[in-house]
Formats: C-alpha cells, sequence, structure tokens
C-alpha cells in the first residue's frame, strides 16, 4: 500500500464525515426527527421550540459542536451521570496521552524513520508507506537510541498520566457514593441460593434466619416470585377473581379489579396492594387457593433490608455458613438495574453457565477468524486475482486496485464487527448477571479481549502464522513476530482507523437505525405516533473501540508512527460527539457507579507493555542488543507502576469504603431522613409496578434533572407542535402498554420492573 | 537403562531402607538418644521409664510400626492438631487413589504393553524398561481403547475420591474452628498501615479511629513496637536504671530491676507490667526520656481487640477506608504464630516485596536448571565418557556402568534438592508474611511449583528441548512432546521414586542432622545437656514431595505403568513413617487449621489434567483419533469438576463462615466465659514476654495435651534418669538463656514472644 491509496481510503472518509455530519446538522432540527436526536430532552420533559417556518433549520451549523464543546463536567455529571463522566474521562486522557506521544514520535522517530538508508525514495504519492516504518533503519543502526528513549518517554508519560486520572476517577467515584445517599441499594442485601426447608416457605426461612443473626440491624426482607410482572399481574387478577367468586364477602379487604389499568390510575388497587406486601400478608387472608400458589412461586432469592448501609455492607461481605454455596450475599444492584430474568437461575447453575458462556465467547472467537482470513485476502490483490480471473480486468484498474486494498478490507471487517456486541451482551445475559450495569460491563470485558484479539492479533499475525491455524506454536518468538508484523499492517490499520473510527463516529451522530426506523414510522407505516425506543449508552461498544485505537497508537508509536495524527484526530471527534450524544441522545437508567475506569487502566497499560514487547523484539531483529537490554527494565518498571495501581485503586472500585457508609449512616440519623429511607425500601424492590411517584423518588436519580440548557442550545420559537404530541403520547402509554412508544412517554414513570420493557441493552 | 539396572537401584535402596528402619528401632530406645526421638514427649513431660541394664534395647524391633499403625485420627488430632491430621490424609487418599490406579493399570494397561508388537523380547533381566511402556504399541492400534477406558476409570476415580476427602476435611476445620472457643485470636484485628498523624502517636490514632467508627463493639488494642524482645528487655532495663536515676524517689511504682531475670521469676516486675500496658499508660509516668523513646519506637500496626469473635470477623473483612493501603485489617494470626519481625515491615513495601520474591523464586528456578543438565547428562553414557575420558575404563565395568545410569542421577538431584526448602521459606519470610504459618504455607506452594518445574518438566524435556533454553518455543506441540519424553524417562522417574521416596522416607525417620549433632554435643563437646532444638513438622518439604510422587504416579499411570506398585510402597511406607513422627518427633506450635489441604487438591487435579493431556499427546501420536476425541470432554468434565469444588469448598479454607462465630459468641456469653476471655487478650500478645502461665492458657492449646501413651509404647521401667534430666534442663533454661535447649525445657512456659527463638522454620 502506497501513500496514494492511503489517501484515497482517507478522501473517501473525510467525504463520508463531512457530509454526514452536515446532514446531522440539519436533520436534529427538524421536529420530525426530534425522537431520534433529543430523547435524553424528550424523556426529561424539556421541550424545543420549534416552528414549521423556520427555514434556517434547512441550513447547517455548527451550534451543537459550540455547545458540546462549552458542557463541562459538572453539567455532564448532573445530566447523565457518573459512567457518562468516565467515558468522556477515558477520551480525554487518550486525548492526553497520545499528544504526548504524537508530538515525541512525529519530530524524533518519524524524521529518523523516513531518512533511514533502507529503502529508495520514490515521488511523494508513490512512496510505500513501509518507508516511515522502523523497517527502514538498517540493523545495528546508532539510530535505534531515538526509539528506545521514545519509548521512555512515551511509557512514563502515559503511565504518569493514567496514575493522575485513576486518582481523580476515584475521588469522583467515592464522592459518588457519598453524594448518593438516597439509594435504597446501599441498604439492601440480594440474597441468593437460601435454602429450600420441607416445613416451611422461602419467607419465612430468610426471616428466620435474618432475625436469628442479624436481629440487631435486619429490617425487613421482599422476596423474588418466579413469573415475569405482566404475566403475574394477570395470573394475579384472575386468582382473585376466582377467590372472590368462592370466598365469603367479609373478607377484610375487598379487590376491585375494574380500577385496576395497569398503574395509570390514581394508586395500586387493593389487589397489588396485598400481593407487594410480603408473603407472609398473603397467607394471613387465608385465600384457599391462592395462598398455595403464591408460596410456590416463590424463588429461593429475597432483598434483605438493613437498618444502615453499613450493616448491609457487613452482610454482603461476610461468608454466611458453613456452605458457601447457601446464603449469598451480595449488595444489590440499584432497583432501575436489577436484572429481574437472571434472578430466577438458581445460584449452583451459575458457575457452569459461566463456563459456558466462556467456552461459547471462545468457540466464536474462532470462528470470526473466517472473514478476518478473508479480509486479509484483500489486502493481498495478486491472491485474489488468481482466485476469481473475472475480477481480473476490474482490478488492472488503478482507482479499483487503491479502493480494494484501501478501503474495503476495514470496511468489511468495521460491518462483521457489528454482530460482536450484541453477541457478547447475549453471552453475558445467558452467564446470569443480576444487574444490567454487570451485564454491560461483564460484555465490555468481553468484547474488549474480542477486539484486541480478533483485530490486532489475527490481523497482524495472519499473513504468516494463522493460515496453519499453529498461532500458538511460538510464544518465545511472538516478540520477534509480532515486531516483523507490525510495519506491514500500518497501512491497514490507517485505513482502519477512517473506517472504523471517523466514518464510525459520523453513523454514531447520525444514529442511521433510528432515523430510517422513524422515517418508516411517519411516511409508510403513517404512524404519527413516532416510536423509537429510549436509548442507553453503548459502553460496551464504544469502549471497546477506544481502547483498540489506544493499542494501535501504542503498538505503533516508534514503529510505524504515522498512524499518530489520525488517531489524534479521531479522539477530537470522539470528544465533541460522544458528549453531544450523551446530553443529548441517550438515557441514564443505571449507572456502574465509575467501575468502567478500571477496564479502561488496565488494557492501556496492556497495551503499553505490548508496545514494548514489540519493541523489544524489534530491537532484538535489528541485533541492537543496548537497545533490547535498556527496554527490559521499562517492562518490569511498568509492570510494577500497574501492580502499584492494583493495590492503590483498584479495591475502590469493587468495595465500598466503610467510613463513608458510616458517616453517611450518621448524617442521616442526625437529620431523621433515616426512618423515610427505611419506608421507601419496599416499594423501591417491588416486582410489581406501585404507583409511579413513589417509585421514582426512591429510585435511582431521575435521568434528567432539572438542569437548563446552555443558551446556545435554545432553539427557534414556540414549543406548540412538541407539547402536544408529548401530550399526546403521554396520555396514549397510559391506557394501553404499546412497547416501543416514543421517550416522551417517560419510562421512569413506571416501577423498576417496568425497565425491562425499555430494555435496549 | 533396563530391567536389571532397575533392579540394583531398587537394591541398594530397599537395602539402605532395611539397615536405616532397623538402626532408627535400636537407636530410638537409648535413651542418649530421647532428645531426638521423642521431642514431642518431653516436650510435653511425660517421661519414658528406662533402664540402663534393659538389654533389649540393642535389639531391633516393629513396635514402633505397630504402634504408629494403630493410633487413630481423632488421637493424632488431640496429639497433633488439625495441620498433621490433614497431612495423613493426604498420604491416604493418595494410597486409595493411587490402589485403584495401580490396580486398573496393572491388570489391563501392563498386559497390553508388554505383548504389544513393536519390540523384541529378551531375557527377562535384559528387557528394556521401554516394553512396559505404551511406545510398544503400534500406531492405530486397536488396544489404545484400553488405554482410554483406564483413563476414564481412573479419573472417575480420583476425582470421586478427591471429593469426598475435600468434604471430610472441610467439615474437620469447621469442627476445628468450632472447638477452638478459646483462641485470642478470633477476638483480634491485626491492623497494618496506620496512617501517620503529625500531632499524635499511632497509638492515639487507633484508639480514636475504633472509638469512632466501631464504638460499639471495640475492646482495646495493642501497638506492636519496632525493638527484638530481648533487645527491648536490655534497652527498658537501662533506660528504666536512668530514669530511676534522675525521677525524684516519689514516682508511685518502684521499678525493682534486680528481681527481673528474664521472665523466670514469679511474675513479671514492675517494669514489664508497665511496657506490657498500652503506650498510654506509658506516657503517664512522664518518666521524661522514656515517654518520648517509646512512643518514637511504635510502629504502624496494633491488635485491636473486639468483644465478639463476628466483630473482628466483620472488621477484618471490610473495606475500611477509601485509600486502600492505609488501615489494613486481617484476622490475627494465633499468639504462637504471629512472626513479629515482619510486623514491622511497612505495610507499603509489601507488594514490592511481593514482586521481588516472585523474580527471585523465578529465576532460581533457572540457576537450577544447571545441576538438572548435568544430571541428564549421567543417564546418557555416552556423552559423559566422551566429555570425561578418564572414566572410560571404569565406565566398562557392568556394575559401574547400572550405578551411574540407575542410581547416581536421582541422589545427585535429591541432594541438590535439599536446598530448595530453605531458601523458598528465606523468601516468604522476605516477602513479609504476618504469621509463621502462613509463610510456611506460602514456602510450601512455591516448593510445589519448584518441584514440578524442576523435576518433572525439565527432566522430561531436557533431553530435547532445554539444552537449547527453547522450553517456551512451542505450547501447541507440548503435549506430544511431553508423550514423547516421558517413556522414556519412565526408568529415572523409578530410580527417583527409590532414593527420594524410599530412602528419603528411612532418613527422616532416623534423623541424621538431630543425632549426629547430639553425638557430637555428648561425645566430643562433653556437654550433658544434649542440645538439640525442638522441631515442627516441615510441611513446605514434604507436602511438595508427596504431590510430586502423585504427579508421577499419574502421568505415567496409563504409559509406562510399571512405577505404580514402587510408588504405592512409598505411600504405605510414608503413612507409617510420618505418623510415627508426628507423634513422636515433631512440636505443634501453630497451626493453618487445615489450609494446606487446597493446595493438595488443586495441585492432583492439576496432575490429573496433565496425564490426561499427556494421554491426549500420545494418542495423537499412535494416530487414534477416536482416543484423542474421547479424551477432549474428560479433560473438560475434569475442569468442570475442579470449578465446582473451588466454589463449594475453597471459600471455607479462606474465611470463617460467620454462623459459626455467632454461635460461639452466644455460647460463650451465656456460660459468662466471655469475660474471661477478654482478659486474657492483651497478654496473650504481649511482645514482651509474661509469666508463663498466663500465656499458656490465653494461647492456643499446649502441644502435647495429657493423652496417655498407649500401652505398647511404654518402654521399660525406671523413669529417675530423665526425670533428672529434665529437672536439670528445667532448673537451666530458666537461668540462661541458651537457645538451643532440649525440648524437655518446654517451650511454651515462654510468653508467644519466645517463640521465635525456637524457630528452626
Amino acid at each position: 500500500m502506497d501513500v496514494s491509496a492511503l489517501l484515497t481510503s482517507a478522501g473517501i472518509n473525510v467525504g463520508i464525515c463531512v457530509v454526514l455530519v452536515s446532514l446531522y446538522s440539519i436533520l436534529r432540527k427538524q421536529p420530525s426527527n426530534y425522537c431520534v436526536y433529543f430523547g435524553r430532552m424528550l424523556s426529561g420533559g424539556r421541550v424545543k421550540r420549534n416552528d414549521p417556518r423556520w427555514y434556517e433549520r434547512f441550513a447547517p451549523s455548527p451550534s451543537w459542536l459550540v455547545k458540546a464543546w462549552e458542557t463541562t463536567e459538572d453539567e455532564m455529571l448532573a445530566a447523565a451521570g457518573l459512567d457518562a463522566v468516565v467515558f468522556i474521562r477515558m477520551v480525554i486522557c487518550s486525548i492526553r496521552i497520545f499528544s504526548v506521544v504524537a508530538v515525541v514520535c512525529i519530530s524524533f522517530v518519524l524524521p529518523v524513520n523516513y531518512y533511514g538508508p533502507m529503502m529508495e525514495h520514490k515521488e511523494a504519492h508513490l512512496e510505500p508507506l513501509s518507508i516511515f516504518t522502523i523497517e527502514n533503519l538498517n540493523p545495528r543502526s546508532r539510530w535505534l537510541w531515538v526509539h528506545c528513549l521514545s519509548l521512555y518517554i512515551i511509557s512514563s508519560a502515559a503511565c504518569a498520566l493514567l496514575y493522575f486520572e485513576y486518582k481523580t476517577i476515584a475521588k469522583k467515584r467515592l464522592a459518588y457514593i457519598a453524594a448518593s445517599s438516597s439509594k435504597p441499594s446501599h441498604f439492601t442485601v440480594l440474597m441468593r441460593a437460601v435454602p429450600q426447608s420441607p416445613d416451611q416457605s422461602y419467607n419465612e426461612t430468610v426471616r428466620e434466619y435474618f432475625t436469628n443473626y442479624y436481629a440487631r440491624s435486619y429490617l425487613s426482607h421482599l422476596m423474588v416470585y418466579r413469573d415475569g410482572i405482566i404475566q403475574r399481574l394477570l395470573n394475579d387478577a384472575e386468582k382473585m377473581r376466582q377467590a372472590i367468586k368462592h370466598v365469603s364477602p367479609d373478607v377484610s379487604c375487598n379487590p376491585s379489579l375494574k380500577s385496576c389499568n395497569f398503574c395509570a390510575g390514581p394508586g395500586p388497587t387493593n389487589s397489588f396492594k396485598i400481593l407487594s406486601d410480603e408473603a407472609g400478608g398473603v397467607q394471613k387472608l387465608e385465600l384457599g387457593e391462592l395462598t398455595l400458589t403464591t408460596t410456590e412461586e416463590e424463588r429461593p432469592v429475597a432483598f434483605v433490608f438493613f437498618k444502615t448501609r453499613y450493616d448491609a455492607l457487613v452482610a454482603s461481605e461476610v461468608l454466611q455458613t458453613s456452605n458457601p454455596m447457601l446464603w449469598v450475599a451480595d449488595l444489590a444492584p440499584e432497583p432501575h438495574d436489577v436484572y429481574w430474568k437472571n434472578l430466577k437461575v438458581p445460584y449452583r447453575q451459575l458457575w457452569m453457565r459461566k463456563i459456558a458462556t466462556l467456552v461459547g465467547a471462545v468457540a466464536f472467537m474462532f470462528v470470526f477468524l473466517l472473514p478476518v482470513a478473508g479480509i486479509q485476502g484483500l489486502t493481498q490483490l495478486k491472491t485474489l486475482s488468481k482466485n476469481f480471473p473475472f475480477l481480473r480486468p476490474l482490478l488492472k484498474r488503478d482507482i479499483m486496485n487503491r479502493v480494494i486494498t484501501g478501503y474495503l478490507p476495514s470496511v468489511i471487517l468495521v460491518l462483521f464487527f457489528y454482530t460482536v456486541p450484541p453477541l457478547m451482551m447475549y453471552f453475558s445475559t445467558l452467564e446470569g448477571c443480576i444487574s444490567r450495569s454487570l451485564r454491560k460491563r461483564s460484555a465490555c470485558i468481553r468484547v474488549v479481549y474480542f477486539t484486541i484479539w480478533n483485530v490486532f492479533f489475527v490481523n497482524i499475525l495472519s499473513g504468516s502464522v494463522i493460515r496453519q491455524l499453529s498461532i500458538f506454536s511460538s510464544v518465545k518468538d511472538l516478540p520477534a513476530q509480532l515486531a516483523k508484523a507490525v510495519p506491514t499492517q500500518a497501512g491497514f490499520f490507517m485505513t482502519y482507523c477512517f473506517t472504523s473510527g471517523w466514518a464510525g463516529l459520523a453513523c454514531e451522530i447520525i444514529q442511521p437505525v433510528g432515523l430510517i426506523w422513524n422515517l418508516i414510522a411517519r411516511v409508510i407505516v403513517k404512524n404519527q405516533d413516532a416510536s423509537y425506543e429510549t436509548l442507553r449508552f453503548p459502553y460496551h461498544i464504544e469502549i471497546p473501540r477506544l481502547l483498540l485505537f489506544g493499542l494501535l497508537g501504542f503498538t505503533n508509536s516508534v514503529i510505524a508512527p504515522l498512524i499518530l495524527p489520525f488517531l489524534l484526530i479521531y479522539f477530537f471527534l470522539a470528544y465533541l460527539i460522544y458528549k453531544n450524544q450523551i446530553l443529548n441522545v441517550y438515557i441514564t437508567k443505571y449507572e456502574s457507579g465509575g467501575q468502567y475506569w478500571p477496564i479502561f487502566h488496565n488494557t492501556t497499560i496492556f497495551s503499553l507493555i505490548l508496545s514494548q514487547v514489540i519493541a523489544l523484539g524489534f530491537f532484538g531483529l535489528k541485533l541492537s542488543t543496548v537497545a533490547s537490554g535498556f527496554t527490559i527494565p521499562l517492562i518490569l518498571l511498568t509492570l510494577l507502576f500497574s501492580e502499584y495501581c492494583r493495590q492503590r485503586f483498584a479495591p475502590i472500585f469493587q468495595k465500598y469504603p466503610a467510613e463513608i457508609l458510616i458517616a453517611m449512616d450518621r448524617a442521616d440519623e442526625i437529620t431523621g431522613k433515616m426512618e423515610e429511607l427505611h419506608n421507601n425500601l419496599k416499594a423501591a424492590y417491588s416486582q410489581i409496578p406501585l404507583c409511579s411517584q413513589e417509585s421514582s423518588k426512591a429510585g435511582c436519580s431521575p435521568p434528567c434533572s432539572d438542569q437548563e440548557l446552555p443558551a446556545s442550545e435554545q432553539l427557534k420559537p414556540e414549543n406548540l407542535e412538541a407539547e402536544m404530541i408529548k401530550a399526546f403520547q403521554r396520555s396514549k402509554s397510559s391506557h394501553d402498554l404499546e412497547v416501543k412508544s416514543c421517550p416522551g412517554g417517560s419510562p421512569n414513570r413506571y416501577s423498576p420492573g417496568f425497565a425491562e420493557i425499555y430494555k435496549r441493552t
């Protein structure tokens, strides 16, 4: 691949980006697209002013860029929560690190490479890309010192930046814990694997256990039931109807079935009040069959509530009994975050599920080798024209040649790659994660592994090794092999940066799926409801992509530094576009509290060490023993740094510090808020939809606080139309259970159980 | 190597064993050797009757074997603690597993191998050992089914036995925890990394922290001081002397220095009472310099005592503050078990020390390759006679040839191997383990890794791979390489079993070091004191050896099954000899509470899986795809079993179950024992030797309970002499601080601090 092919590829992608971004700046101003581009604002109840005769809306404008740039971190935190801030910090941290890397490598390493003696210089546009790589130096070159020194500078800068960033994020997480004083999850322990008892229900077993061992701190508990919510409501209604038929009319509470219109009424009807209570409450009614079946439907899982946060923490961390597979305690996830389906999975299955999904993920990794190998075929045109002779005339044209070698492979890879995150999400679901945030984090880690393996290693090694599927045959020679392969693949990675990075961001901002869906709904189906699901930010797709580009940046830094400016452009674009998307499109329903950061940190350290190993391999190939000798202590130092960070910061992201929880408990006891918090606990974790006000009060903070938009974002006048749409949608969603309603239907008006319905990841 | 060389080696070792064991049965009856062979009994105060004119004592007798055989597990538990029982269970479990393996492999696999078509049969004594191995089958042989089926039977039997054994040991551990109700360690948390405060001492910081956050459960605490015990006593005496000089005589407590004769007096003198109190107590005295220096000597480490066991457990498991490297809490080790030196190591150094010792251990592993490579040279006589021409006439003799190829290599390996455990112990000390039992366990794990690597892998692969130090160059081909190498090394492993196994056991029982030391002391130095250190059972030497033989047994089972009967003999001998040694020689000063079992379990599973992988390699070499195909699910099933055991049992060996501790707390509160336990806590963990009675009451159970010897062990009459020796030694040890006194000096009469002196591991 030469410079002209690279420029072709860059040109195509810049064109795509400019077109899409301009299109976005127009489309976003069309009132009919508000559902797609302003999901968060609509769900927050803030309405745009718009005027059908306001023609400025057909001209592209950079106002959204200005707004994204101007939004501060505190505003982000208030609007979208800690995870979003952490994600943006990842982008910022990448920008900082790669600014240093780019300055060092472009100003020192690139000239040394370019003026190396191994290759002859041609005309500028015909220069092969390998002339910019370390391959252009001859063996035992004295100039390898520049590379070694650059590696030291890069590593120190990256470690220092990572350290300070980890420190800042840890502080933010602690502040986040301390600030979220009204969270019911702090008081709640999810108890799984409650042992079965022949003569009492799970409910009684749980009560007996906790009144026995945690008498001082135990408050109450709530069992988890088998059925889905809707199913249960219907069943209960049916049972209630039959009960009323059979039982004498002097039962104290008189269930009125007619007023039950699925939680849109003024408050819960009697039938739901009874069932939302503990099963004990049901038994008191003694409605014959009803008691029996309710008990049968209990699962050996309970939310147990404690009097203080510290008590809950203690109960969740201690090994309860002498059988570690019974009475398994974890701090409960937020009510909105609970993944109810998986709560019903028996605990003793979980370890098997974990192994099974691991095996499945590894198997998928190897299946994925097939398309990757095909892509590699494309970069080698000769093999292609040999295998497909009918393509030969086409391939003889220069422009086609450029497009096929320079652009097509990475587009195909990107397209294939779209299947990965949903599948990994599915694996994480199967694995039995108890909360949505945990599931997403688990999927994120899987996608990171997958991306690094299938995009980086397989692409690099496929030429020489993968074809014989003997990648594992030479661990010792790996550094040298990688060192040989990285410069040859530099061109491919650059085009991958254009397609997956630049064009991917443009796709992200224009939201093609949502846009088309919206179009179909309005134009073809003539559905004025403009149905479109509410979106959560896809951390499990975006973080791995960010990390992959980090890996490419580090590994190419001293070997083929030409990629760095393109990467920096990607990171800058990512900063602006993701900020815009987080502020406007995605709704925060659940949070992991910054737990994505350790993934970023560890993977970045891994990338750094890998790049050092590859550099070591290259110094070995170039027979520079001194440079190799100096690289080994660098690797050891980086490992030491990693271990230190693991000791110093990682526990904060796994556990809650007792100190902070105790301080929160005391503050609440002094202000008298404790009583109120206790009263809200059961309602927050009820499987049955309760009245909306209560649950949103007790649940996590509403996705959009009352923060106002900065002035630049205030669009053109008159909010009548959107107001009307909103009012219409609200009334509609309160009468039927249409799932795919516009976010204006405000999903947080429902109880946590309903979050399951709004589930796009 | 042929059958005759093997028999030579076996003959030499059987001879050595018979001679040494007969010698032992005579030597042990000599009163002058009681110090060597009955350390435990002497330390327990039980004295043998003996009579200088009792001439039967010069005849060998098997009485000790009978006694070892007859001792039950409960007696072992009472006499030597849970760790000893767990060790004996390891031997029993090995016997059970390898009985099954031997029966299956000798009756099915061996005939199939022997009557295979690949080699011609010679005379019995000239048959090469390889004729008994799987190499004798031709490729695609239908008889490989026998091997595959045997592998299934072996694996299932091993897993079943391991499962039930793990279950039993887990129960025993729980019973041990529940039974040890008087242990002060249950109430105590070791708090490290207390943060420094400019305006108060560590002591005040600790008190402030715990009265603030653990007001309900905190009892008191005890700081750790910098100096060694003896050093501190001397320093304090000196300070006290000066204080008395300077301070007016009306100080309330009047330290009487003269009566202080290092803890042998009637009780602690005033000076030690003061210092054993908290430093706060010292400050109240206001003795000028004394206060200042005592505070300076405080380390940021404290033993914190709680009101109940559950409270201590909670405090030890919760993340205390937002900086995970401050206020690090662990459940305290037993007072006898504390490794005081390492408590003074700053906590922030520990992670570095861990990495450094890891690097050191790995480096040592590679240095050790040199002697191993030399040994391998010996087994190849041709290379030897080429390199050392002067040896040629010697090597031409048949018997020398046999000795050198069949016997010498493993003797040299065994001798080199004696350097490993002390070094690993040193690494574990450097690592900063806070207790002796933890240090031994950590050393044990290191030695296991080292043994498996250096004895098994390096010996197996040295012929083909190690010489080029390119062991890592082929991970994928490893199964096939191992499969090729294992049968060729079968002879070496058998002789290793004779020398390290059989002869090693004979050496263990005769205790050559102790015997020679004893002889020197009596005959040459004319020292009637018969000084010899008290011994602890060297788990870190014996468990790895046991595990190595297990590994050899599994890996050779279907490939070269001739080794199995010899291994079984080793395990039987080990059972008798270790039982005898545990009952008579070794003293139990500290316990890990059965925590060695997971090491045994995991390593056995590893051995099993490795043998399956090797078999898989062999089936591949023999081109039997069906057998290979059937082996892969077996490996997966074994991995699943391993994971299940990890889930089901491992947590019990890492944490205390809350249920049991709460039950113990309640029982003690009802019986009113709690108060007494609380009062003993400080004395138990005092760094300064207090009066012996107190500490032995509060400390762990005395090494020998009052259990009586079975009748067969009651030796000949008259206990006068030993009684006299004992009385003499006791009086002596109370007057000077001779370290190497005979165990009759009863080390547990001293406070825990003194355990450091009696430290042979």
